[in-house]
């Protein structure tokens, strides 16, 4: 088994698919048996857990592992980007903000800087801040997104990053997804969704339950989970996750005051350490249709290649060269 | 030149380009020049402009072409319908609301039902109300659309329909996006944005430079248009078009009183005489990056199967087969 693009070498990969670093999800086993199965695993550095970082460092051990982080959450804790640093890891995903302030340090310790973007013109800026690697994520995409679909978005970003390699992201969680990417132009898919519900992933069990009776129309973008954890996002990346009774119930209220965001907050709270599907966000995409039962990471990597080739090597006309 | 799959035989088609019915751009000259090469030309029938559908009909003469109505606005003027099956169209494309009362109609007319739908429920309910084709639409269409984005809905339509053929409709305009959506399982593609600056098509002049110069980052989706003309549709549709100053100004005003929409409506009006496109809507999706000259619709159909053609028979191996 040989890498094929300069991608493959550059992540070590021969199987074109990268794990979204989801926060919390994305740990070490399911980073490290999605490398191990040929893909390329990223541990969700997220908003920046110390503690969190170090155990899922630690579990995925010497294994050929990257790690993504937010970009705005990482300005106010540098030292993060260094404690990854540390472990070497084969790559540093960004996204979600300006990479300028960590571009020279990652470059520095000779790892490759993938950059996570949602628009043309931020695939032009993060390439001039230093970029090896875009990928181009479409709005379909499960967490924060902005509001760009994939299938024009990828073709538009390789235009104006070529010859830098270009990862799509967004909506992809099976073989007929990576199989279009490659079309489009991408050189890899990074996927998320897919893997939420793996065996090795993090998610809580009934959050993973939830994925696999959902359908793509029933997922939302909105900014009112970030509001309930807490977090305050740059406007124009809200999150995708299915639509649940507290999401409803809370987007309708106009103007929610200090009082109720404190009451909003510690329902949402108590709902995670009781599991409860219909307050707490599960965050994935459009795609999860296509998410039918829980697998383990290296079955549903095989899945997708083995569907892709199947895609690829079957097309052989559209109908109008006979 | 033979026709390889149900759909194309169907529709008469020998290349798998489906020219989407883009109210008062395509006309009887466009819709035909489309199907002369090969492809499916459908005529705009937009919001009931009888003399304007007349005048297109007679244009495209004894062509072979398509009709597309918006189904929430036909059921004001049905008598529309009549006067499209008339001239014994090859397919009849209906989107937007349920097609229960005009299916039996058309299947009676011997005419296929195409019907163009943007969730995965609403195909199911298509398909139970008589459609023989689905276009599945996302987001990143131009003009009216749902939220979902095309790379997820395509595999989980065609998922959820098969075997009634699935065509795939948003943000594709180029060879890349149509071998794209082969691997989706479309077999076959709606597109707009590629053929709305075509030397056939009616968009006026100043409407056609403005999407040259475009990128697809500078589009949004909206109900401000629909105000701005008058027309009242359901909350789950808006229009994406580029962005522009009129768009800007009056988004920004919250609670636009009745004497203040006038003045809006005729601030509109007289754009579209004027062909003033920081007013008037340009109707084009994300797709637009991948517009950059106007061409023939015969050139433009040529160039995106060439190009699907080679991307289609270039790739054997995603990397991990060797």
């Amino acid at each position: 088994v040989k890498a094929e693009t300069p991608l493959h070498s550059l992540l070590g990969m021969t199987a074109p698919v990268i794990l979204a670093p989801m926060a919390l999800v994305a740990g070490g086993a399911l980073a490290s048996a999605v490398s191990a199965a040929g893909g390329l695993g990223l541990i969700g550095g997220g908003y920046g857990d110390r503690a969190w970082l170090e155990r899922e460092l630690d579990t995925a051990g010497k294994a050929r592992i990257g790690v993504g982080f937010i970009s705005w959450a990482l300005e106010n804790q540098p030292d993060l980007l260094a404690l990854a640093l540390k472990r070497e890891p084969c790559a540093i995903l960004l996204s979600f903000g300006s990479v300028r302030r960590f571009a020279s340090t990652i470059h520095n310790a000779g790892i490759p800087l993938i950059v996570q973007v949602q628009t043309v013109a931020d695939a032009c800026i993060a390439v001039s801040e230093g970029a090896a690697v875009i990928v181009a994520q479409g709005t379909e995409a499960g967490g924060h997104s902005g509001t760009r679909g994939t299938i024009a978005l990828v073709p538009a970003v390789v235009d104006a990053v070529s010859p830098i390699p270009v990862v799509a992201a967004g909506g992809i969680a099976d073989g007929r997804g990576l199989a279009a990417a490659m079309m489009l132009g991408a050189q890899a898919v990074l996927c998320g969704t897919a893997f939420y519900a793996a065996r090795e992933s993090l998610a809580h069990v009934n959050a993973k339950r939830a994925t696999l009776d959902a359908s793509g129309d029933q997922t939302v973008r909105s900014a009112l989970f970030d509001a309930a954890r807490g977090y305050v996002w740059p406007p124009q990346w809200q999150a995708r996750s299915l639509v649940n009774d507290f999401q409803k119930r809370w987007s309708a209220e106009a103007g929610i005051s200090s009082d109720r965001l404190k009451l909003m907050q510690e329902e949402y709270r108590n709902a995670l350490t009781t599991g409860d599907t219909g307050t707490m966000a599960v965050f994935v995409g459009e795609a999860v249709n296509l998410v039918q039962s829980e697998e383990s990471a290296t079955a549903i990597l095989h899945r997708i290649m083995n569907e892709a080739h199947c895609r690829l090597s079957g097309h052989r006309s559209l109908g109008a060269s006979a």
